[in-house]
């Protein structure tokens, strides 16, 4: 699991308001929206993305109020499911909590979550829609 | 402000315990860890730090209860203090609301805070010590 950063997800409760802050305010170009409450953005070296606080808490199966405002994931996105299954390990290795096992996920990918120390929530995923560079960032289709 | 962010830096209150996670448990090279309570990283396109929470909260003014743990800071950096100054305003105009003024830091730079449409805090900020390259993001110095 090398030293990267796929994705930064700022959660918030109303989705169309930040990304009115990025995408009118300051002129972010949006990359795709694949629905209400989840935008991304393609960033130099990355992506960077919005999602509702309740679509996150349905996703990784805890109760909106345990999902607060204010909070973010990462994301470590890998090349292979294998390479998500092995991440998974290695970040429970090294000292974070599961909070949703390695398995398909809604979105056409493969996906998996994590509590590091301190809290916050990193997922492990594999995206077969984006490809990631030599460098290991993720680069986005182009926008829709 | 164009498209770019600079920084993603995670709010924890037990900073050596994240630390741990990523250099130990995952391998991670630490570039440089300034003080006890914040640790840089250098990521492909720009900067992953940990921050103390106690250590925002006095940086920008409000009690720690205010300042959740599970938070992040993403920090947006120009390349001059006037460019902080335009970003800032750009900022406000685009809907934030000011937090810091853009000021001298005690880091040595010259920084301002604002809230962005569902709560989450943006640095807008000039570092002297740091570079920026074409693409726009930040390359840190060599570890220390």
């Amino acid at each position: 699991m090398d030293q990267r950063i796929s994705v930064t997800t700022l959660v918030v409760e109303d989705v169309a308001a930040t990304r009115r802050f990025f995408e009118e305010g300051l002129g972010w170009q949006v990359n795709s929206a694949p629905g209400p409450d989840v935008v991304f953005f393609q960033i130099t070296g990355g992506v960077f993305a919005l999602y509702g606080r309740a679509a996150l808490a349905e996703e990784i199966g805890r109760p909106v109020t345990e999902t607060p405002t204010g909070a973010i994931t990462l994301a470590w996105n890998g090349r292979s499911e294998d390479e998500v299954d092995k991440s998974f390990l290695a970040a429970l290795s090294a000292g974070a909590r599961p909070v949703k096992e390695p398995q398909k996920a809604f979105w056409g990918g493969y996906s998996s979550y994590v509590e590091i120390p301190g809290g916050h929530l990193l997922e492990i995923a594999y995206n077969p829609f984006w490809s990631i560079d030599p460098q290991g960032s993720v680069l986005l289709p182009p926008a829709q």
